[in-house]
């Protein structure tokens, strides 16, 4: 079949077989998927990841429980068995695959092979377009399940760009008093025609007034901005990996007594009812759609400064 | 008056006068106090404090609510007006002295000016020897106000110093099922005979199996040392502060939903309530005990490696 493969290099290939199937998995044609930053990064060896990216999707489930229907899939296939999954925490089964990112082709394909237990089916008044957001926004989603939100919280979100954007509806949707620092014009922009007030880096006050700060920038200096923002007894929330080492003066956690949560995949019912509700708006977020055999171009888009969302087009 | 001073280098001295009195204020007349980690790295620079040293301490009350009555007093002097102080968070306030650690003197002396409000009478069954470690087992209970404690939780408290023994004592108290890593033979057998299990730091095998891993090493090596205790979702206290920048690798903390929370000052009323029921067992942290004329020597004592908690007899 077609796919987007990456082995050193990103490729366009027209032979590329499914993966073999186990008991439980189910065959999804893909009909868009979404590239995101960390199909960037594993282009740039993150996670020395070799095989089809792709973990943003939607597609028709071929058998099983929705034989016919458009579903999305979590991307995380566990085991089932261990004892992190009996702590129902199969995010982080140790012997899991991450479709797309770990161990498991991923949906700039054709087809995706994705265990039954991760689909979760697309209601109809979702499009094809909205549906490929159900990843990220559920990844936003996960803010909730990590802390309490009571409503009205000062949240600060740095980074302009899609997990930034989508964060701040996402916690603006719960209540939040949301505003977000970012960089570029164009998707700040964005932001204040969502109603989500933003301020540019460069003008950036540093005042401790936040009660939480979403780092969304992916980039090692974002830790440190948040802890210029971040009131005492408030919580940073970090969302983007950084691969390399930072250097960090941890004091200012213990005196301000901070707490820091990693935040990873989110809950996909959640994020299907927002987009149900009409609660987050996607559509603004998408930039452009290639053709699978476009790969390189479309990576090439994805990469630039103003591009958000860049989608491909499977059938 | 006698009191224990550090003025870029630590003397004795006859002649310190009482810091002036604001409305609230009572004068303690110290019995006891004692040498904590944050006194010696103040005498390294730490927070530019000039002045009284000594943060650790019982005395009798001269006036007020507690007129005559054995006291043991908060550190952090709120101004109690501030936003900050509004939410609850006096020990945050951004106007505060902190007695004997900024911008207020301490109680290695014959008295020591505190605010009413930071008082706490002492029941009769603690001893004053036993009283000086109040601030410090409060510091310890202030992990269970951070983190619901369910009872059975696996956890790891890295440091078998004053902090990380009385640490492993309040949490063992709450159900967690504890141990330490230290360095020190000594100081691992005195938890040993608190029937607290112990693990020498070079034959600790790396296992992420901790629910919680408190960092009392004060050391900039014990954060990645947790991050290879802890397990996904699971968290991370920081007690000790380490002065100079570390350099970590930030994405284990998002790949595995890490949770990292400083921790400091704790509720002397829960501290209290735990000595008055033999529930924490301080005299075996005792080393040694010294006038305040032999500060110099009591301090070199309180830095080496075997010692653990080291008191001034002020009277």
């Amino acid at each position: 079949m077609r796919a987007v493969v990456f082995e050193g290099t990103l490729q366009f290939r027209h032979d590329v077989e499914l993966r073999p199937l186990d008991q439980d998995d189910v065959i999804v044609d893909v009909i868009k998927a979404g590239i995101c930053e960390t199909d960037l990064q594993l282009c740039q060896g993150y996670m020395g990841f070799s095989g089809t990216l792709g973990h943003e999707f939607v597609g028709i489930a071929r058998s099983g429980l929705f034989a016919g229907q458009r579903v999305a899939g979590e991307i995380n296939c566990a085991c089932h068995a261990c004892e992190i999954c009996q702590r129902q925490l199969p995010n982080h089964c140790p012997h899991r695959t991450v479709i797309g990112i770990a161990g498991h082709d991923g949906a700039f394909a054709e087809s995706v092979v994705v265990p039954e237990k991760n689909l979760h089916a697309i209601p109809d008044e979702i499009s094809d377009g909205e549906a490929v957001f159900v990843e990220p926004i559920a990844a936003a989603c996960r803010i909730a399940e990590q802390i309490h939100l009571a409503g009205g919280e000062v949240v600060t979100v740095l980074g302009d760009g899609r997990l930034g954007n989508l964060c701040a509806q996402v916690l603006r949707h719960q209540g939040c008093r949301v505003r977000v620092v970012g960089k570029h014009e164009y998707k700040l922009n964005l932001l204040e025609q969502l109603q989500i007030s933003t301020i540019r880096l460069d003008k950036l006050q540093p005042q401790r007034d936040s009660d939480i700060v979403v780092d969304c920038t992916g980039s090692p200096t974002g830790l440190t901005t948040a802890l210029r923002l971040v009131r005492p007894c408030g919580t940073i929330i970090l969302k983007t990996t950084v691969a390399a080492d930072q250097s960090i003066h941890m004091a200012p956690f213990v005196i301000d007594e901070i707490k820091l949560i990693g935040s990873r995949c989110g809950p996909f019912a959640v994020a299907i009812e927002l987009l149900r509700n009409h609660a987050i708006s996607v559509e603004p977020l998408l930039t452009a759609t290639y053709p699978l055999e476009e790969a390189i171009v479309a990576f090439g888009h994805a990469v630039r400064k103003d591009a958000l969302k860049v989608v491909f087009n499977v059938r």
